[in-house]
């Protein structure tokens, strides 16, 4: 392969590459300016970006969020400076005095690509992998969407995922959970351009990444374009043509030259992450033949970029399509904007059905595992909600994600739970690339702790204020005989640290309806639902109970002359419900708090926290799992039981009597405090000689 | 292919298929009697075993510590029992009083394998993708010993990593990421056995896994030995007879039926995680005409299947050749053995060493980031420690994990810096497996954030004991313009969550030294060293300094008349201090703590811990993250200054300030707490404008 040097193409190419070259100055202008960034990737991407934003990107600066636009993600976000480059010049809602502003605070062009910062912007980038799985999301969700609501003659869902990657995404294991499902779902609007520019941060990729990776899309069942001179307009127009023609996901191999156009740092690992300096800069330009100041874009280059024209037209034709199709259809047309308006609300259909299943649960008072509560609440919430796309890592029969007429998603077919195999991360960041794309309510389950697996998926979500629901089972050494390997200790405590994560842990059927409800009812950030395998007692009732539930911790028990406080979650407030009974046989009047959801209770007013969790009783917190999140709670002269080390292989029951979470346990710490005796000194461990 | 029905093999092949029925009855007997468990593994790879163990398998049952044994690995961890009856019928301490103790609470045979608990278990599995991931670093510690210690005509380091897997390890990306590395560094001594049963849990894996995985593996380099019968002997000696040729890690794919000999529940999911039910076992019995009680082995069975002779004899053979080793190398030979003898500890010269690195960041008292001082430590350590094996996911250079005079891997060569790529999680189950096979020290580094990704293998690390050492580097919003995608928040606490890791977060260049020196010394479980990327100033000094640092938190800073106490942990070690000096100013004397590593305070007497956090003392902890674990140490009455929201893209003395991490607001707390002023309400909380 020869490489076309960019700065010396000529005839019809001349026009393109003096765009290309714009990326170019813009991206090492605006990095030397902020003395911090990437420059390498957008001048090696340049000419790629430039064949499919001038030329085949369908979408319409004046209105970033048209919901028919096609989608684009830069996976390898480090190149953030080419993404704000291509915004600004296409006529995006980017002034260039924000490009001055790299990396600044609050700009609108922060390091990494941030959605819901930048316009334009959809997805948020620089953790590897995680891009190129959005996008898998993103073109699922534009699948499903258009085979419900397209008819004959009427293709108002209709467009492209376009990807660009690099060699770090590729070799992150995401790459490979999220790429083989693209395949096996057959999503052939799904795009990838894989900057293959032989350089990563140590160096030449070649001593660490020694696949043959035209070889393994192929096995995934990709459509592979192999070789293709990334800095020749015609062989990537060539590429796309084919791409449009696939009837499978499509990898376009573009070799590259990282940073290239710079004379000395081109094809180097120093071009991809610092200031190329004034010196190299000063012979780029040369060697480009640019001459205009930063941050200046001579006339006709802008004129070349703007894509205002071009995309007013785009969306109009659309709009024509649509308003043809809102009269053919009206109520299928009206029911498709409802669930792509951005931050859609909940149907009153799924209020309702949510209200059900909250009634349902407290009128029944079931001796239920909390994932079968869960599933009770999907049997009325699924039919009621078909925004609603549930999902499985390959556990639905135990994580109890599927509900009666569902409709399983394999293969090539379409279906509203999706069969994501033994892929936990995979399944995270496709189901935040299907909320960023709109028109669906993904929710996934797997084992709670496989959910570090999945954990920067779900810190993504949250940092994306993306409302997905992580169906979270098995949530202790509750479930017994799998063993430490498959038993959560740390899991809930983990999750509750992440900002923007609302964490639910419910004690019986009630709270798993309300915890439901309340999760499908954010429109900010994920929530996380943990559930057990084995079944708890009905904790309590009464009919403010729903309420009192969503303020994410209340009084389950309040005797007169009360003494102590027992604060519990999920399986543990049946203990402190049996512990206050001992208590109560003794004379100490013990209240019981609940405490569903830490990150709501958090939230509410210090009176009502203080109402709650009062701090003159004797407090005392009961959790399977990490003891230090609750000191906060029960204060210096209170305790935690809880377990801060591994689980083991045995039978439930006989694990909550090894790991003392037990009745007896907290009735006799909490005599122990009230007699004076300090804590965390005094308490009678159980038997926990290590192995 | 036609199946080879297994109860009606016949001739040479008859002893083959009873022995390998005997592991087929066991597993399905011991799943019964515990009413948990997976049955469907051992039955359908039983014959797959019978053709490793018996005919090629090198090990000695009576000497499981051996140090040139062929490593089998389960990495479909569920199918445990097939592994308990093989090292049970091969002779390995492991009765049969243990199998049918199968799951039950200390028994010897937990629900998933456990390495420390079984004798001849080389690695916990159950979290998928791990296993294979953990032999690639055995066979990649094999390949180094052997490169370092053998020499010509004496090949004493010399043996094969075996590994089982299934569907579900090959959708894991961990799988990718591994494999991947195994192709490029030409682990010819690699074979794993591919499960190709087509069920996963949730049923035909067709719907969800559509790979031609023979065609990934392929372009990994590896040997793929494709269409195996896995349930004809002779095919799959042919099978493993090519394996021993390849010149590359070698993946035999065999097609077998899950609960094979199950009349009814063969080839289903059903099969899959749950016991037969008597009914059932008694076709099956019927079925493979196996006539013994459960739990009994027909003598000649157990005769076919004892490994204790040929064991023996191997071990023997191998121990006559390490004598010749031994005599022509005695200092190699010395030097191998002290390398490879179980939890060894460090070598004089490494303790030298970090003694040297202690004494001289103290004296020094560089103003250095604490990446950087952790290097300065390297440069000691490396050269005085030859079984260290470090390695970054490709940020050698910002994590600052390399030492003059390193050796880098790459490619098909050898070193004792691994170049890992982007591969955060294959990273840490690869130096799993490289500590698991011995030899080696591993530690590797990457950005604290993205401890994320490699979350899971960090627990195993620590559920196995494991002193793998990890260097998380930018470790706060100190990071800078990266922005929130890169800025860690909650991760220093979240991994002081997993039980039984040491979470080292240094204040300075000594307390790094330190860290380094007590992590190194760990023989029980895995240090992570949370580094920053900005310099900081040195922090204190004293002779008495480098023991009081060992024990996770000390008095920095101890004024006549203390009202208040400061903790803080690395980087706001240096805010705290200038905030006591501004309190001084106004007459309040403040003490300060650093808590370098929460763990192991925790682990100190109550007498300690009351010396050092005084409980009459008004108490602020300073860390730039979740403040949720520090209101143990503060009380209701103290404060947190911390960081509960996503970071932002900014210069690093930005962020400090728009966070309020800043000895100006820290004094500014204490004197409002002083003033009786409760916490968390009064606090002029800086500008958090979100956007």
């Amino acid at each position: 392969m020869t490489m076309n040097p960019t700065s010396v193409a000529s005839g019809a190419n001349a026009l393109r590459a003096t765009c290309a070259n714009a990326l170019r100055v813009l991206a090492m202008d605006a990095v030397q300016a902020a003395n911090s960034g990437h420059p390498g990737m957008p001048m090696g991407m340049a000419d790629i970006a430039e064949a499919l934003w001038r030329h085949h990107l369908k979408h319409d600066p004046a209105d970033p969020q048209w919901m028919d636009r096609d989608r684009f993600v830069v996976s390898n976000g480090h190149g953030s400076m080419l993404l704000y480059a291509l915004l600004h010049l296409s006529g995006y809602a980017l002034p260039m005095a924000e490009l001055k502003r790299f990396r600044q605070l609050h700009s609108l062009t922060p390091g990494h690509p941030e959605v819901g910062v930048t316009p334009g912007v959809e997805t948020t980038t620089g953790p590897l992998g995680q891009g190129i799985a959005n996008a898998v999301g993103m073109a699922l969700a534009e699948k499903l969407l258009a085979d419900e609501f397209n008819r004959p003659g009427h293709a108002v869902v209709d467009h492209r995922t376009y990807v660009f990657l690099g060699d770090g995404c590729l070799m992150e294991g995401l790459s490979h959970e999220a790429c083989s499902l693209a395949g096996t779902w057959g999503l052939r609007k799904l795009v990838a351009f894989y900057d293959d520019n032989g350089i990563s941060i140590d160096g030449d990729v070649k001593g660490w990444f020694g696949d043959d990776t035209p070889g393994r899309f192929e096995a995934y069942g990709w459509t592979v374009i192999r070789a293709v001179d990334g800095h020749d307009f015609d062989a990537l127009d060539r590429a796309i043509a084919a791409a449009h023609a696939s009837e499978k996901p499509v990898l376009i191999c573009c070799r590259t030259r990282i940073g290239q156009g710079s004379p000395n740092r081109a094809g180097t690992a120093k071009a991809h992450g610092e200031a190329l300096g004034a010196a190299e800069i000063a012979l780029t330009r040369e060697a480009l033949g640019w001459t205009a100041a930063p941050f200046e874009i001579p006339a006709p280059v802008a004129q070349a970029w703007s894509a205002l024209a071009r995309g007013a037209a785009a969306h109009g034709e659309w709009r024509e399509r649509f308003a043809a199709y809102e009269r053919a259809y009206p109520d299928l047309a009206r029911e498709l904007l409802r669930r792509t308006r951005p931050a859609a609300g909940l149907s009153e259909e799924t209020e309702a059905a949510l209200a059900t299943a909250c009634a349902d649960a407290e009128r029944l008072r079931a001796n239920v595992a909390t994932r079968k509560a869960s599933q009770d609440v999907l049997q009325e919430v699924g039919p009621a909600t078909p925004e609603l796309l549930g999902g499985s890592a390959d556990l639905t029969g135990s994580n109890l994600t599927d509900w009666k007429g569902h409709r399983p998603l394999k293969g090539q077919g379409t279906g509203n739970h999706v069969h994501y195999g033994v892929r936990e991360f995979g399944m995270a960041a496709i189901m935040n690339g299907v909320m960023l794309h709109g028109g669906f309510r993904p929710f996934g389950g797997t084992f709670l702790t496989f959910s570090d697996y999945a954990r920067n998926g779900v810190r993504m979500s949250a940092l994306m204020k993306l409302p997905v629901v992580y169906v979270f089972t098995h949530d202790s050494i509750g479930l017994g005989e799998d063993g430490p390997t498959h038993q959560p200790v740390e899991h809930a405590s983990s999750l509750r640290l992440i900002p923007n994560v609302d964490v639910w842990r419910p004690a019986d059927a009630t709270e798993t309806a309300v915890a439901w409800r309340e999760t499908l009812r954010r429109t900010d950030g994920p929530g996380c639902l943990l559930l057990t395998r084995q079944a708890l007692p009905h904790a309590g009732d009464g009919t403010r109970r729903l309420d009192a539930i969503a303020r994410g911790a209340y009084v389950l028990r309040r005797p007169a002359g009360e003494r102590v406080a027992l604060l519990a979650s999920g399986s543990e407030v049946g203990v402190a419900l049996a512990a206050a009974e001992l208590l109560a046989a003794d004379g100490i009047a013990a209240r019981v708090v609940s405490v569903p959801c830490m990150d709501v209770f958090e939230r509410q007013d210090a009176t009502y926290r203080r109402h709650i969790v009062p701090r003159h009783l004797v407090r005392i917190a009961i959790e399977a799992g990490s003891t230090g999140l609750w000191w906060k709670f029960v204060g210096e002269d209170g305790d935690v039981i809880g377990i801060d080390r591994f689980g083991e292989s045995a039978p439930a029951s006989e694990l909550f009597r090894l790991f003392g979470i037990t009745a007896d346990r907290v009735a006799q710490r909490a005599r122990s405090l009230l007699a004076g005796e300090t804590s965390r000194t005094t308490d009678a461990a159980p038997a926990l000689a290590d192995r």
